[in-house]
């Protein structure tokens, strides 16, 4: 793993994610870059599923009262919007031979200055605003956010807690192997040509559970090396979310045919998003804004 | 890895842990069942300087109104207490030819029923009662808790959220190889007769730097398996706080001989400690009790 990827947008605007529910906070409707669509309300109806779901042990009263009732009886139905091809580079922006925190300050260094080429922007701006207030908002109503990324673990984790919200320890990705040395006395960790851990398609499912230990009960992705992590997130029981990012807005952001060369969104994942009833969410028609610099 | 080991009660009562500051809160010193001591008074010291340290920059009078001023020095101080040879038995604790989910439910039946055959009761009564206390103190301080062991990650992740508090993604241990597979038209994750990762000795900080991705600035172990991630936490810059437990209690628990079978505390990991200012835990002479089910 000497070769060096430049990392493109889409590896920093990552959209794919996973989120659990942890304990319960309110928040105000935070999606003011979601545009009122059946994506924006797939999402809020889901929250607002699995919270009546998390607190009806302590109303029994609910399975009779509505709203809760339907809720409870589970009528989300995720509708799909239509579009094209879209894509997600996976980069797995490995360095060997060289120190995890030596490793580290590189993507530090590169982070504060690099700019993303059509944007002309540095890539921790070029994320897209309604995954971050997605974040937030799950987070408010106490969803745990995690990162399941194709990318190389150690090039995302220095920057995902300032830009996402999303702490190292959340965070999974793409990993080459490490080993513990003593160097001048001191413990360090050196980075090895060796691939450790290829997170993408069938990798994907694998690293949640490696490094989660749980399924998650919704999960965002972009790319068909998203399809096994939203299969394995809707096998499982209760209230579900799964929804794929289309990028279809070739005036904002781009366009991703299926002649693109930066990632795949075949044919085949929307035909598996339609069969099993994913929420395809258009760039171009369900968001409001893409980027926080842009004007709302 | 088809051999199945039976999960003794070091396993279970493990005091392998590290820990990381998170967002502050307060809590009335709940360290019930520790002796007055060295290590009682090295933990809240240690705690007490990094909520210092945290909340310093809003507090500039710290800088020279005591007792902040000292502790924003730092002169904590690890005492050793004495101590013989103790032992962590490492268990691979791993089960290949089925699905995650099939193994999870043997932990979990095994679990309900197995009991301890000197105490007579479930492992997870045979846990340590002032490690126990010491993770929730630590967590009401603002810490973020993890579990760092040598047994098979899968065998603790369906327990120690109700036992210890920590939820199945702050498990780090060890690990054979998974594989997505369809069964039946739903997705499963078989588990693999290969070894993925053992998380022991200089494994523990890959593992650490793997799963949590940042360096903790506390490390509790009891085991020679455990004095690499000691070295790792030592040698960040700040507050660190290095502990180990020494098993030599015959009469509530074990002593661990040099002759012992189930684990290793050796002459030359307590030479460490010495070398490196770690606090041995003595658990005769600092613990008022061992397990719960003790008469206070």
């Amino acid at each position: 793993m000497k070769t060096r990827h430049t990392p493109n947008l889409a590896t920093i605007a990552l959209a794919c994610m996973v989120v659990f529910i942890a304990s319960k906070a309110q928040a105000a409707d935070p999606l003011a870059s979601w545009n009122d669509g059946p994506p924006k309300k797939s999402i809020t109806e889901f929250v607002a599923k699995v919270r009546v779901k998390a607190l009806a042990p302590q109303h029994p009263e609910w399975k009779t009262k509505e709203p809760f009732a339907s809720l409870l009886k589970g009528d989300l139905k995720g509708a799909l919007a239509g579009g094209d091809h879209a894509i997600l580079e996976i980069i797995v922006a490995t360095h060997a031979g060289m120190t995890t925190a030596e490793f580290e300050q590189i993507v530090k260094d590169w982070i504060a200055t690099a700019k993303h080429p059509k944007f002309k922007r540095r890539y921790t701006e070029c994320v897209y605003q309604p995954m971050v207030e997605l974040l937030a908002y799950l987070r408010a109503n106490g969803f745990k956010t995690f990162i399941v990324s194709g990318g190389g673990i150690e090039f995302m984790r220095p920057w995902t807690e300032k830009v996402y919200g999303i702490p190292p320890e959340q965070v999974v990705g793409s990993s080459i192997k490490t080993k513990y040395e003593m160097r001048d006395g001191k413990p360090v960790l050196m980075r090895l040509p060796e691939m450790n851990f290829i997170d993408d398609k069938t990798g994907k499912p694998v690293g949640i559970n490696s490094h989660i230990g749980r399924r998650p009960i919704a999960a965002f992705g972009n790319s068909d090396g998203d399809q096994q992590m939203l299969e394995w997130t809707q096998a499982g029981s209760g209230a579900r979310l799964m929804m794929l990012v289309h990028h279809d807005d070739a005036v904002r952001e781009f366009a991703y045919g299926a002649e693109s060369k930066i990632g795949t969104f075949s044919d085949a994942l929307m035909a598996e998003a339609k069969k099993n009833a994913w929420t395809v969410i258009s760039m171009k028609n369900d968001w409001k804004v893409i980027f926080p610099f842009e004007s709302k």
